[in-house]
């Protein structure tokens, strides 16, 4: 993560993770969720608060979740179920229960199928908010198999050339087990930013950079700029790429591609007709590729180490330190935090203060 | 296509799409492969001549194909076989095959598995180049299901921070059908401009844009420049992004995704390890997912239909006339050259007088 979307020193507060974790399962009891849900959602924004994914762990998204339960938006007993089935692929309908609890529980039917068949795929329409992507394909990956995950949802970024949004920040993920080196996770919204980067670029007060969102006719802005009003700034964000010129139209590509795989392919309508954009209109896709159904699985692990030990140690341009691939800064900043916990702004520390008070949970233990 | 990469009108003649396919069935006869083999080359390069993406069309890719043919490095007689096989995936190797000419029957089996089981996928190994992996995506998306495809090899594009090359441009692309409107068809190199684009580039005298390549010592060259000296001025490529600021880590670990699906999947060691860049090490990735183990499929068609409409009359930024969607002016670029020809540079045309004088393959009939 840039630098301008970190908790300055000055405001950070460092709490233990097994607090927190403690902490975010006493909220979703208080929710109304079962004992297994309320550690599924603390076991996932844990993990990604530890992995230094601050745009999708308890900053941004406990809260949203609390309102969203609070507001009945989202259902802390979903009874979901499968829709449509076959050896390979599952359809589910999630009853509005969120993805962050129920995220797993999907995964382990894309790795049964893909014991089975090779490859296993299961989409998710009528669900709530999933947390971070990565997550779940990292789960996969810790199994041996390559996990993939995405989620489609909203209208928040617009097409190339367009002036009105149409698409969700779209967010797609793959993760690839190694043995000594730290797994290759790769998650990334597919528009310039996620959308959750502007709550964190407000709350520190950092700008946006050139090229990542459009004023209210459509043109790029190629200054920096303050992120623009409204409820999440959202509704002018730019596809990766950001300019034509610079690729834009590969990333409006990657957009419809998490559209189709997650929301289409979910039974789900596309997402720019989605009536609003919280309305529990949240659709996912998991994937599981079983590596033995296609190649020797200490091969391909013997391959990912010498693979990521490569880009590792390839020659660094004038002006960076070293070269890392995705999931290595998430692996150290994991190892960080598990011994010097997690750092949350005060701003961060007075809410949870406020849920302490008004809901009786337990306050976080700083470090 | 940018206009800088498309043939300049004075330097155009334009041919008939049937006598294309004619004199590129007749060299690849030439070549030593069979009737269909011919006939298989034939219909991708055509398709995608007519389609205008001139990158994978004849200008670049046959004159390559007859090089690899003539040193032996392609064999026009592949013998491919599948390696593994579950009832959703399969391992083919190639037998040093082109993918141009084996494609369509890999994705054939892909196709087969996904009717039986929802979803099928075939990795490919130890193959030739591939064209354009938007031929057979398209190919899937013409029989109702949602088509995947992509392929990596060698290593002419630097990691975000490296000064090193470590991935191939490693191409994605999907299709999926509509039923009024033109199918989606999204296809791109995972790095800012696929490798082609230099000859494109070179042939037509012009230059980068800002943010393409990096120079020598991995710093992003951040002016237009002239393509780079060397083969194929491969080898500084950026990823999709750009800069980190852009989002080139993101185009990084699409870059991965592909080296890990149609490479790693496949058997093969990452493309970094690739001996020489055209030594037949392409690897491939086809998938299918069958529409109706997912939903209905003819609601799934109208859901596109509606989508796409909704792109095509998106209210567009200034200075732009219309939205399109990818997909979209490869459709339109379809109908005009199917009645207009194909327009070939006089370069590319003096190549083909030459094949013409020594092979005896027939002339192209200009229109």
């Amino acid at each position: 993560m840039l630098e301008r979307f970190k908790v300055p020193k000055k405001d950070e507060v460092r709490v233990s993770h097994e607090s927190l974790h403690e902490v975010i399962k006493a909220v979703f009891l208080k929710m109304g969720t079962s004992e297994s849900d309320a550690v599924e959602a603390a076991d996932v924004l844990t993990m990604t608060d530890l992995r230094g994914v601050e745009t999708h762990g308890v900053s941004n998204m406990l809260r949203a979740y609390v309102d969203q339960y609070t507001s009945g938006q989202v259902n802390p007993k979903p009874d979901w179920k499968i829709e449509r089935e076959t050896p390979g692929t599952a359809v589910i309908n999630a009853d509005r229960g969120l993805g962050v609890v129920l995220g797993r529980r999907f995964m382990d039917i894309a790795i049964e199928k893909a014991k089975v068949v090779g490859f296993g795929v299961v989409t998710v329409n009528n669900s709530g908010h999933l947390g971070a992507v990565g997550h779940f394909s990292m789960y996969a990956a810790k199994q041996d198999l390559v996990g993939m995950c995405a989620t489609a949802a909203g209208t928040g970024v617009l097409p190339t050339f367009g002036a009105e949004p149409r698409f969700g920040t779209n967010p797609i993920s793959i993760a690839a087990p190694a043995n000594n080196e730290a797994a290759l996770l790769f998650d990334a919204a597919t528009s310039q930013i996620a959308g959750n980067k502007f709550t964190l670029a407000r709350r520190i007060g950092s700008d946006l950079l050139p090229g990542w969102i459009a004023d209210a006719e459509g043109n790029p802005v190629m200054e920096e700029t303050p992120p623009p009003d409204g409820d999440r700034g959202y509704g002018h964000l730019l596809p990766l790429g950001g300019t034509r010129e610079n690729g834009s139209h590969k990333g409006y590509g990657f957009l419809m591609m998490v559209d189709i795989l997650a929301g289409m392919l979910s039974g789900s309508v596309p997402g720019m007709f989605d009536s609003e954009y919280f309305e529990s209109a949240y659709k996912h896709y998991f994937a599981a590729y079983n590596i033995e159904a296609f190649t020797d699985v200490a091969e391909f692990k013997s391959n990912m180490d010498q693979m990521l030990r490569t880009l590792r140690e390839t020659k660094p341009a004038p002006g960076h330190d070293r070269v890392i691939y995705p999931g290595l800064a998430e692996y150290e900043e994991e190892q960080d935090r598990r011994a010097n916990g997690v750092p949350l702004h005060t701003e961060v520390m007075g809410w949870f203060k406020g849920l302490e008070d008004e809901m009786g949970v337990p306050a976080l233990t700083r470090i």
